[in-house]
């Protein structure tokens, strides 16, 4: 582990189309919501490839996976933690979550092949699988990750129920994902690679983002409760359109977004309509809001301004307006040092890297505060994601794998610290 | 059958409460789509009332129930043909089209018990349940009776699909309802009873809606195509976000009602969004538009509106937009000699009728044109209509059952004939 460049690894290629093609869509992406046969299918991969590597598998209460390749020797050596997720969003990418994940192994299968070759190491590598990142089929998004560093009850997740009613505790039972097994202890440190999903490192023509900081969101689920009517003889004036508020609300969310251009991005994803039958009047609509920005004073204004569009639009079309649930994610920065391992990762394997914003939440955020984390992107070509058609160049693929492995080699041997990984310190 | 009021007859209710048991909510309303159980619950129950009266029931390939009361005596004699639809809303209410069902069953029982007393009838009777009425579950509405009409071919009826890709005929199958049978030849009248849906009766005071025209509708079926991306990174400008775009159609749609108050109804009822997850962009929305009114002119003008809304919300949006469907109900007056007959039988049965126009689609609308056809309003309580709340007070009940018996002995006395059934003429 002394080169200045990783040699290629076909073998990251060969577990990522072996993913890929579980819940594979005809477009070329992947469906595969969490706790669906699909991800029963990916998790069961991710299993064997741990236990293929002499590792072990716990599964938790809310189904994180965690596989642990035993690299120190003792039996109380600290952690490094790698990971990401396996969920993908419906008709979504293959890349998001996955290459983080089927990277982590790898660098698992060469770390375990260094010790085996007399390298010393001071701490064990787990490898982790996050349930529910996406936050497509359960609501809210990073659940795994967030129930591991404590922002949520496992029993409370577990409780989250999907559209169709199912429990998250009912679907991770169908695929035999319910575990029992105790989450490890915290790590010294944890490292996620993700794919960008942006256009900021093509456009920088970077190879290596550095996570520094997260843009905060705020995230609101609504609801308009109107009355179901008969859209052909109720008089107009007497109508209260649940629908109608929800469009007006729609088109308001997105002109905030216009008031501070490239600096708030505003969304609604995601309607509920009910009954949602053509001839009646929509009684109840939910919806999910999301606003993003990397400044605190604009983020807080634009949400005030985002909770003043919603009770407008109910007013406009004389409906009731419910708040079911408003959650706001802090901007915050990542740790300077972890930042700083993997650019000396970056510059030791020859990729150029830039520090960088994620707009996107990842599992990274979850554990940012719990323990020393850090976020590495490589290039989403044209920034596709969420996307059946989202890619990431092999060579890019390549590029990240090779500073995942660096800058773990390093941690593994520094028992964990970031400080002492960057100076080369032995534990 | 000479007296000048019926006295009342609580087999309606009796009835009524029965076929309102299946599909029941919680919320006193039914919940009985097209070709559900509840629907095949509701379909046995005609089934067996039919031939408690020594009836015939022939279910056609879509599924319409056609219950042949032999009241002439001879096997050409011409048919009058009561009924309405036992189908529901999601959530809806339980007297819209199945009071008209059990109405017509009544009345049957009443014609059959008059035949048996010496009364001579020169025509058959048939109550007919028309299939897929609502158009919730299958659209378009009306299909079973526009299938009869020969508004479709019943191959194209049964191909087409719910939200869950299940098809009409698999549907009608699963509950033993795809019929064999050949429907019986247009008959010399129709009538209908159904319930106002709306407040004319009750602000006139009057007990009877002679249904003389039908307002007209413009009902599109349209999609806007966008582009799946992540609500997070993705730049605001690059955007191409389907779900925005319907909110800019629906808002401005609602506003076309604006320009001609109380003469245009406007709605969009329906929305089906693409991934609908509350992190992605979009990527695809089909909703249902509907336009109506009583005027020609204005229905055209505010129909190019509504295409024209369509379209400037695809460009706003930046998204594709596509028109599958677009269908014009015209605007048409129903017979003249049917609607006197109507009154008169209001008149003999001392009840107060006005004349008036139907905003909704009944199933009477599919069979104008085809054959002499009436259709007759009772009130709704406050209006309410495809609403768990929706009512009619039991006199109400009583009183279309006592005009649509009224008008059914006059039709069959006299061959189904409009006029000779006025004068009184036996055939």
């Amino acid at each position: 582990m002394t080169s200045t460049s990783s040699p290629p690894d076909p073998g990251l290629h060969a577990l990522f189309d072996s993913f890929s093609e579980f819940g594979a869509t005809a477009g070329g992406g992947v469906h595969r919501l969490c706790g669906s046969a699909a991800d029963g299918q990916a998790r069961d991969l991710f299993a064997q490839v741990v236990r293929d590597l002499d590792g072990t598998v716990r599964t938790d209460a809310v189904g994180n996976q965690f596989g642990l390749l035993a690299l120190a020797g003792r039996s109380d050596a600290p952690l490094v933690m790698l990971g990401s997720h396996l969920d993908s969003q419906p008709q979504g990418g293959r890349f998001d979550g996955t290459l983080g994940v089927a990277s982590a192994l790898r660098v698992g299968a060469a770390l375990v092949r260094a010790k085996a070759a007399g390298t010393a190491y001071a701490a064990d590598l787990c490898v982790v699988n996050w349930t529910n990142e996406e936050g497509a089929r359960f609501r809210p998004s990073l659940l795994g990750s967030g129930t591991y560093a404590g922002h949520h009850r496992a029993e409370a997740a577990l409780a989250i129920r999907d559209d169709d009613g199912v429990t998250l505790a009912e679907a991770l039972a169908a695929i035999g994902q319910r575990g029992t097994d105790p989450a490890p202890a915290l790590p010294a440190c944890y490292l996620e690679l993700h794919v960008e999903q942006g256009t900021v490192l093509e456009a920088a023509g970077a190879t290596i983002g550095i996570v520094a900081r997260n843009w905060g969101a705020t995230k609101i689920e609504a609801a308009f409760i109107g009355a179901q009517a008969h859209t052909g003889p109720c008089p107009m004036d007497l109508r209260r359109d649940a629908l109608l508020a929800a469009a007006y609300a729609i088109a308001e969310i997105r002109a905030i977004a216009d008031r501070w251009p490239g600096r708030v991005h505003t969304s609604v994803g995601r309607i509920r309509v009910d009954p949602n039958s053509a001839n009646v009047v929509p009684a109840r609509v939910a919806l999910s809001v999301e606003i993003r920005s990397a400044d605190d004073s604009v983020l807080g204004e634009a949400g005030a301004l985002a909770d003043a569009a919603l009770r407008a639009a109910a007013e406009r079309a004389r409906t009731g307006l419910s708040i079911r649930d408003r959650v706001e994610r802090p901007i915050r920065p990542l740790p300077e040092d972890v930042c700083d391992l993997v650019a000396l990762a970056a510059e030791e394997t020859g990729h150029r890297a830039i520090r960088m914003d994620t707009v996107a939440g990842h599992d990274a955020l979850s554990l940012l505060g719990a323990c020393p984390t850090g976020l590495v992107f490589v290039p989403s070509v044209g920034g596709i994601a969420h996307n059946e058609a989202e890619t990431t160049s092999p060579a890019d693929m390549q590029a990240g794998l090779a500073v995942l492995l660096r800058a773990a080699d390093r941690l593994c041997r520094a028992g964990g610290e970031p400080a002492r990984a960057i100076r080369g310190d032995a534990r």
